[in-house]
């Protein structure tokens, strides 16, 4: 290509980029949702290490856990179980949320617990009910490992591991598990034929009937925490009670994180609980106890069609090789 | 670049080529180790549709174990643990063997049960204590996914998806799971600087030691069924008896499948009770019960100095992303 294309081309180039932004600005100015962003400034040396680590199983006692366990990176970055797998098979206390676009969460856990993602990535690898390790004993695993041992130098310029990088650097892996470019991403950024009439529809029944009083933003959900069972108390067997059991108040009982309705077709069964199988049943459901309106089969259907168009690009990179153990590596004690 | 200069870099290429192959064919002659070869004709379609079977869990009855949990490609296809663990974490009977270069093997499993990986990959779907499925119920719920039933069509030109066509899509995929490039092919192919005189010093070991006789041909293992314990009985708890349970021949008791060495300084523990946690002890205790051999601790750190040259590239390709479920398809039971 000639000097002159390149530059024809470069020119050409800005200019769609202005009609764009101007189309997105002018969308997003309407609209209570707003489009997921591609991932930008990432230190890139601690997401690949991060990523080798989230996928690392002998951060488990057992050998046999990782993060990916129950964050499946295929399955929308969640395990798609009512409760969670944890060691020895220990049936988990709450439904696992997904990692995709998690950095975008006003706290981390159902009940908010953690304040970032550095500081949820401690708690699963040393809960007895999950990876059941200690902090100890995951950096003497790593520390045992050459590889681990040279990269974690590269990365923070340390000649000793410590849980702290652990973690830092697998939170910054799942800050690149963003999931933009969904249909109803492209809609916002101006292409009026990404979604159907139908799924349009749903989309103003979503706005309408109070849906997006709860769910907003970027993330549609994940800014706040509200009461589960507002019109009418949510029965469950789980004995989860939420922000309570952080703050202390029982003012904040049942008060969980609004989860994110992105990728929400593939984050199913829903509620922290799990008891909710289906997006038509989650749907009928929040009418009731959230905003006190039974919706129609036919509005709800209208709903669930545009929830679907909240599936975005999924995560894409090469699986990971971790390096191998070595003769001084503590060994796993899955049965032991 | 010009068309000239494309041409000269075309023909020394060419040159180049024939050289190594020349160099190969030579060297080939020589040793009773081949390198291992890229992959060649698979199905392309069958391998990506494959790939995603491999990664998923919902093969399993809890929906959590896929064939990637115990033959994890991140970790040599094996899972590192001494037996493996299954359905409601149940303890595996036997030490998983790497799927790295399985095609290549006489027979699948420890006692070549399985003819070959299409008869191989039906089995750990439907045995109770791996995942405990059944072949009825992981065709339901394929079925009831539309995107797979589209993309076995594809792939098979069939209205029904059936366990036929899953192990076979699953065995075309690990076919390509091979390990070409290792230090010692490189060696192999000409290239004498590859391998360190200490590395070198320890393949003589392995062949004059009389380790070759077994370990032998492209997978350095894989060919042919060995006693455990020729010169001195192997003393273990573990109760699998090899070849003899398939045959149904007393003098088949203890007749092991060959392992494959390569990538072996991944795919720890050793022996088919996973009861060798270093290689160090695998070649002494090999040494010993197979060769009446008591090698110095100078003689088995060069054998396994050589025994790491086998390690490979490993499979490298993006991670899959799984079809979401539908409010058809049967959900797992975990726990129920």
């Amino acid at each position: 290509m000639t000097t002159k294309n390149l530059l024809a081309r470069s020119m050409l180039a800005v200019a769609v980029a202005s009609v764009i932004a101007g189309a997105a600005s002018s969308a997003l100015a309407d609209e209570p949702i707003q489009p997921i962003r591609p991932v930008q400034q990432v230190n890139l040396a601690q997401v690949e290490l991060g990523k080798k680590l989230y996928f690392d199983p002998r951060l488990s006692k057992s050998g046999f856990i990782s993060c990916n366990s129950c964050h499946n990176l295929s399955m929308g970055g969640t395990d798609n179980l009512k409760t969670s797998i944890g060691d020895r098979w220990q049936q988990g206390p709450i439904n696992a949320p997904t990692v995709l676009n998690s950095s975008m969460n006003v706290a981390q856990f159902w009940d908010g617990r953690a304040a970032d993602l550095k500081a949820q990535a401690g708690g699963p690898i040393a809960n007895p009910g999950e990876m059941a390790s200690t902090h100890t004993l995951a950096v003497d695993v790593l520390t045992s490992i050459p590889a681990y041992v040279t990269e974690f130098k590269q990365v923070f310029g340390t000649d000793t591991i410590t849980i702290d990088e652990v973690t830092q650097a697998i939170a910054e892996f799942e800050k690149t598990l963003v999931t933009p470019n969904s249909r109803f991403d492209q809609w916002l950024l101006g292409n009026k034929a990404a979604l159907t009439a139908n799924e349009l529809d749903g989309y103003k029944l979503f706005k309408n009937s109070g849906c997006i009083a709860c769910h907003n933003g970027p993330a549609v959900g994940g800014s706040s925490f509200q009461k589960m069972g507002v019109v009418e108390p949510y029965k469950t067997d789980n004995p989860a009670e939420g922000l309570s059991a952080v703050s202390g108040k029982d003012a904040d009982r049942f008060m969980f994180k609004v989860p994110t309705l992105r990728n929400v077709e593939m984050t199913y069964p829903y509620f922290h609980d799990g008891e909710a199988q289906t997006l038509t049943e989650a749907v009928d459901i929040m009418g009731r106890l959230q905003l006190g309106k039974k919706f129609s089969a036919e509005d709800n259907a209208k709903i669930v069609a545009f929830l679907k168009t909240l599936t975005g690009d999924q995560p894409a990179f090469q699986m990971p090789i971790l390096p191998a153990s070595t003769d001084k590596t503590p060994p796993p004690t899955p049965f032991g």
